[in-house]
């Protein structure tokens, strides 16, 4: 639980951070949602970038998204996702069951309005990765009952 | 390597935002040292408090010092201090040959004068968690040759 931590805690404080150097919050919500995002999707890059440096070339689009599942997930999250479903039409559904950066919300409903900035940073760490993977990506996250959490990934064809 | 970069990459992520966010660079570098320190000092106390949990009361001072070169260090830069002196009068020098922050900055002279916005969190890091444990204190860093850095601690007699 420990090793997640300060990246977690990091996490939370760029988010605090972003929000209140923002003066109008009902106006700029928007605009810091792009910026988390924004920051995921270069971090996404970068991290990707270092964990295909040795791995054998991928077969298709669902090795790739198998791969953001498994290797890419366990090396932010320590955590595999729980779920993936796809239409087999360039839509994929990765669902995490115990999204760790949600773990600090109480789980009730009460906060769920708040949940989105803290999955803005995710949808761009997985658009980020398949977008240095070659693979154009539209990221939403969902979330019903804390901490789980649905990310869909709609593949942009090219 | 992959396993501290997601916590690397933030940290990288948050201070160009920082940066890039002041308008005036010369006159705003003293204050988005100060973000970064406090930004550092929040995480520091929660890390600490997590760490503790379950740890045995601290002897002395110096057993403090003790855990934040083992404990608390390999938690957030998966390695432990190399050298921790003290003059026994309350200063503290905790030496990373190898520091995780600085770890993507090119090695040579040229990049001495960033570095002390990627060291302000960590001052900010430590300073937090002994004051979690009680122990007031003043941490400055200094680079000589990168990637090695000195933490200096005084702590601050109540």
């Amino acid at each position: 639980m420990a090793d997640e931590a300060p990246f977690q805690f990091l996490h939370n404080e760029l988010i605090q951070y972003i929000y209140k150097s923002a003066e109008n919050v009902e106006a700029e919500n928007g605009r810091n949602i792009t910026k988390l995002e924004n920051m995921g999707f270069r971090i996404g890059q970068g991290l990707i970038e270092r964990l295909t440096k040795n791995t054998a070339r991928f077969k298709d689009e669902l090795d790739i998204m198998k791969f953001i599942c498994k290797d890419f997930w366990t090396s932010v999250f320590k955590k595999q996702i729980d779920n993936l479903r796809t239409n087999h039409q360039g839509i994929y559904v990765l669902q995490d069951n115990n999204f760790r950066l949600l773990g600090q919300l109480s789980a009730g409903k009460q906060y769920l309005e708040q949940a989105p900035k803290y999955l803005a940073f995710t949808c761009g760490l997985v658009r980020g990765a398949l977008s240095n993977l070659g693979v154009k990506s539209i990221v939403t996250a969902e979330v019903s009952i804390m901490p789980a959490c649905k990310f869909q990934v709609m593949i942009q064809k090219m």
